[in-house]
């Protein structure tokens, strides 16, 4: 059967409620276009699902329905569409097919082979498939034989998206990177074994699933490759924590909240809205991003209309084959939701937690229950604001709530936490912790070099970067924004500035799409705003700043692959005229990719951005130049970037938060002399110590 | 009588047990320091005692001490001195004199006049008194009554301190801004006067304590000034909670250690010693620096030798006079000690708290208690690492428990919340949380202006920047220390690098003291080092590296007395070589200053600092351009300097931290359908949910 546009076959779909167009697809949804798709093909045609995603709706026909929504009024009809990706397996040269599935209509929309260099992600089935094959394969096992290891000792596989050098990749492969278990521990299959790297490496054929290749890595200064050698014992490096002494003196911490939460969220089928002190929000998640709030508002005035990790690029700095290649694209190259933690109360979360699950498509087309992928939580972020008048010596002061949405993702040995975090003050982070297990190397002896760290012996974990691209799809009181910056100057010496003292904020307006750069030295402060709708008191524009921290953009040279592929990793801010369909801020196939198909790309168009529906991407990242303290398990490092509102509301918008007081916050005081709390006549004691007494400092 | 060297006088000092070296001075040997510098003089003589606090003892002294300490040797005596500077009241010419007193021998061992130029910080008696002062002068109220305030309208004195701008400010004055209460809620003692800001600026002379001049406002677009018109009624903006509509719906958050805290502090007369998590340190209290610590290690390994906030200068941005001399040095020109709230239990702090307390001299010499000065307290700082194991799908998961000492400044209008943060991953964070309320100036009805925003009608809050400075004098295994600093480049483009992917990092060793900058584009990572002693794995130098925030330096140009007088304020990283007694990067005395006498002065000796004992100044900052939502009371802005250990351990120190289990943390699951926790079966229940079962990514 031949591929067309617009091919048409009833399927049975049952009919429901209808589902919110933003609601992420059910598990009927997910069978019912499989079934459109698999409709399309000759009984038995092996189909290998890679994406089966909601397809959102235009946002020309979102915007007027989510405004009659907000307005209570009766709601347009949306199509629901399904946006596929696929193989047909066992196939020689292997294309990915890519469909557009009306769900509404039970049509198939679109149906059509990509061109060449179009590779979809590792999916679960398959990166499974890839270690038990490069395991078995005759050649590998003959290489690992060479190794005489201890009787029993198990080897393990990480297999890898190949990356890109142009060399011989046209074809969709997995470079795999071999490790052994603690041969003094063969039980223990959670015994680090990235701490027993092996120079042996794997390339296996996705398409043929077979062991294509043998790369020997090399192990000393340079890249000679010495033939295998018989492994020399080295001792293990475990995280878990039966193989450590713990620490017995740390005491329990609990957060409890007697009456609840201060959220509350109502459940749509597969979606979610959650509101919060003044916030309210709608919870997706896909496959590729993870979570992914829609139509973020404050106090019912639109702030955002779609927020989500969009891209993720980890580049190696060993320049060595194989290592050249790694330069992993997490979300694009096998997907936030689907590496998604179940997590775990009292585990993963401390206080009084919601989980949201989610529903994905597995390479069957068939859906998965993700559950518990996102927990929600309200934690207490210190003191939001205070001021003590020192005449009076009245303190005021209110602590800083804080509304927590977190995903962690296992990707391999490195673990991501991500986290939207909201507070009272219209304030939105978006953190991310980096933690998990380095990606190791085998290193000879006695060797250092300066692209990496020995973290244990014989073991070298390389410098490679974290680079983040967060989409920030904004809706700052309505559609039409711009994106501006403030640099703060010093005035010339003159008359008005007679002592050299005076600054000046001067503000710019990012007329045309493009990439733009901080610059810490001049305060360059980027802004989004709504010129159309000015503050009531100072009537300036309302607005949303962007606080995100410099980093080093991506090292590798702009000829390279790296550069070309990371389209976003080049800027701190990119900022394109919305399309439909531009998520991904490193195009929508990374893996392979050549690049071209990403937000340099889309950025490129010059289009005008001033007063219209843009798109800001903004990026951030981590210089990970290895300690050894980052093993055999790193400490999290975290990021953290940040929208603020400047001119949006008329004053603090945190003033009206009830005052912080030992009625409602009930702390204990320890004794002066040891550690035992002395609870009489403080826990639920009087009320509003620190309001109305005099506690002012000296002054 | 005339001043002298090491004149001697007996006192009666009561014979108690001997101090610690680096107790703050006790209210006894505080009394007994006044004592003997008033037996200098004549009786009666009336003198005003601007700084009297511990004199710290040589480190060449003190280095000893802690080893013969730690090591439980028998301890050398060392004498007990103290370091004061004051006034002698109502004479003509102030000049400012600096004495060394020996508290063990009842000796002065110094007593001299500083120069012209040289001034004392203000203080609690005379800024009170000045603030009458100006209110009571018959030409301030003559302007004030052509304001035609309303009847019962109270006027508001904030005295600042006068700063420079080298016209005719010799001698030592105050610049005051002058505010009314709201005049329809007269009885409001806590009435915000910030958004009432009056254009009449008395400038009062702190030697004859009398109004010496009136300084009138521009409060247009240029720097005339008009004459003093009636007052137009405007509303009022109030922080305080009873002129709020509160919200309803923030439910409590409770933080329970029922086995109490993990720390432990051990009181020895005025100091205290902190166990906490394999950290311990000494906690000082003086009237400059507020909260000190001394002697800091981590499992018995020296880290630090001291650390503490050394100053802070906020310069202001309209150069119109007055205004360019808005330039205060929060630490110099008053005392981050002597601003301390007294912190309420469940207000300033949430959890399991223990309180420290200081003693401070006052301007007689004696002493007052200061009382909850620091809060004590353990947070959870969200998870500390984690690692599943997708092919087993197990999950190890520890939190991050964090050691938070807490002080709070204010500082007339604004508020500081400083705090030192330690973690079990070996880390050391100072956190500053900028708060409190906008200094404000009034503004002419429909103007704007580019160094500043309108805040509320009529009020101009003023662009400034706040630059603080974090002094670390490290003792990275001891005292034989060097800073270095990593950049990473990319590798040219050789057979080695054919993909111009390869990047490596290289150390550079700064060699002699001097000024430094962050690098963000090439990773510049600032370290602390000790050369001598080597990682046992890697055979690196054990070593701490800096993270702090790029931030734009101070504006001002190079010829102003800002640049001159904030000596850090230039640069990133300032490194000297240790001298006894350079504690305050802007110089001891910074109120109208002249410059040359801080740590930019230090640094241009040009000493070599490589395996020696330096000290390291951390510079970061905020250029606050205000936003209305910084009005009337700002949220909370947070920067963080951390300093982390890179290569000190031989693996992640916070590895045999406990996993983080539902048995320990006893968190609660809320229902799906509502904010009501569902506890049954949750709390208290089984243990490790999260560590056996399988739990982990679909991969």
């Amino acid at each position: 059967m031949s591929l067309q546009q617009s091919t048409s076959l009833p399927v049975r779909t049952s009919k429901t409620t209808v589902a919110h167009p933003l609601a992420p697809l059910s598990a009927q949804e997910i069978h019912a276009a499989s079934t459109l798709i698999r409709n399309q093909w000759p009984e038995k045609t092996d189909l290998q699902f890679k994406v089966l995603t909601l397809e959102e709706p235009a946002k020309a026909e979102m915007v007027p329905y989510l405004e009659a929504e907000f307005k209570g009024q009766s709601l347009p009809s949306i199509d629901r569409r399904v946006m596929i990706a696929y193989y047909i397996r066992k196939t020689r040269i292997q294309m990915l097919i890519f469909s557009i599935v009306n769900l509404s209509t039970s049509t198939v929309e679109s149906n059509v082979r990509l061109g060449p260099n179009v590779h979809a992600a590792g999916d679960g089935e398959e990166i499974l498939d890839i270690e038990r094959l490069a395991l078995e394969d005759e050649g590998v096992q003959a290489e690992i034989a060479k190794l005489q290891l201890p009787e029993g000792t198990a080897v393990v596989c990480d297999p890898w998206i190949y990356g890109s050098d142009g060399v011989g990749d046209d074809e969709r492969m997995y470079q795999c990177f071999l490790y052994m278990r603690d041969p003094k521990n063969t039980d223990e299959l959670d015994s680090n074994h990235y701490a027993f790297p092996l120079a042996i490496s794997p390339v296996l054929s996705a398409v043929e699933r077979k062991v294509i290749r043998i790369d020997m890595m090399p192990t000393g200064k340079d890249n000679t490759i010495k033939p295998t050698q018989p492994w020399k014992p080295v001792h293990a490096n475990e995280y878990i924590p039966e193989a450590q002494t713990l620490r017995t003196d740390l005491k329990p911490l609990q957060v409890l909240q007697p009456e609840g939460a201060s959220f509350s969220v109502t459940q749509e089928g597969t979606s979610q809205t959650l509101e919060w002190q003044k916030w309210s929000f709608r919870v997706g998640f896909n496959q590729r991003e993870g979570m992914v709030l829609y139509n973020v508002r404050y106090d019912g005035r639109s702030v955002f209309y779609r927020l989500s990790l969009s891209d993720m690029s980890i580049p190696y700095g060993d320049p060595r084959h194989p290592f050249h290649k790694k330069a992993a694209f997490d979300l694009g190259d096998v997907g936030a939701g689907v590496m998604a933690n179940d997590l775990k109360l009292g585990c993963d979360c401390l206080g009084s937690i919601q989980y949201l699950s989610g529903v994905l498509a597995n390479d069957q087309g068939e859906a998965e229950d993700m559950p518990n992928v996102i927990c929600v939580h309200e934690q207490d972020g210190g003191i939001g604001w205070k001021h003590t008048n020192y005449r009076t010596g009245r303190a005021a002061v209110v602590r800083n709530r804080e509304l927590v949405l977190q995903s962690i993702i296992t990707v391999a040995n490195y673990e991501y936490i991500l986290a939207f975090m909201f507070n009272q003050a219209g304030e939105m982070t978006y953190e991310v912790r980096a933690t998990g297990i380095l990606s190791t190397q085998p290193i000879d002896d006695g060797i250092s070099v300066p692209w990496g760290t020995v973290v244990h012996p014989g073991v070298l974990a390389t410098h490679h970067q974290h680079i983040f691209s967060l989409r920030v799809d904004p809706a700052i009181d309505g559609h039409s924004n711009r994106l501006v910056y403030d640099e703060a100057h010093a005035m010339p010496r003159s008359d008005f500035n007679p002592h050299g003292t005076g600054y000046y904020t001067e503000e710019t307006v990012v007329s045309q799409s493009g990439g733009y750069d901080l610059n810490p030295d001049k305060n360059r402060t980027f802004k989004i705003q709504n010129a159309n709708v000015l503050n009531p008191i100072n009537h300036k524009p309302v607005a949303y700043k962007i606080h995100a921290p410099p980093f080093q953009k991506g090292i590798a040279d702009k000829e390279s692959f790296n550069y070309k592929r990371a389209e976003f990793s080049d800027r701190n801010i990119y900022a394109v005229k919305y399309r439909d369909g531009e998520l991904y801020a490193g195009g929508r196939y990374t893996n392979q990719s050549r690049g071209g198909t990403g937000v340099r790309s889309w950025a490129d168009r010059k289009d005008n951005i001033v007063d219209d529906d843009l798109v800001v991407f903004v990026q951030f990242g981590i210089n990970h130049v290895p300690r050894i303290e980052d093993f055999p398990v790193m400490p999290c490092e975290i990021i953290k970037v940040s929208l603020k509102p400047v001119n949006f509301f008329d004053r603090n918008p945190a003033l009206d938060v009830p005052p912080s007081t030992q009625e409602f916050n009930k702390s204990t005081l320890l004794s002066e002399t040891h550690k035992q709390p002395t609870v009489e006549g403080i826990v639920g004691g009087g009320n509003d110590l620190c309001c109305k007494t005099t506690t002012g400092s000296k002054l």
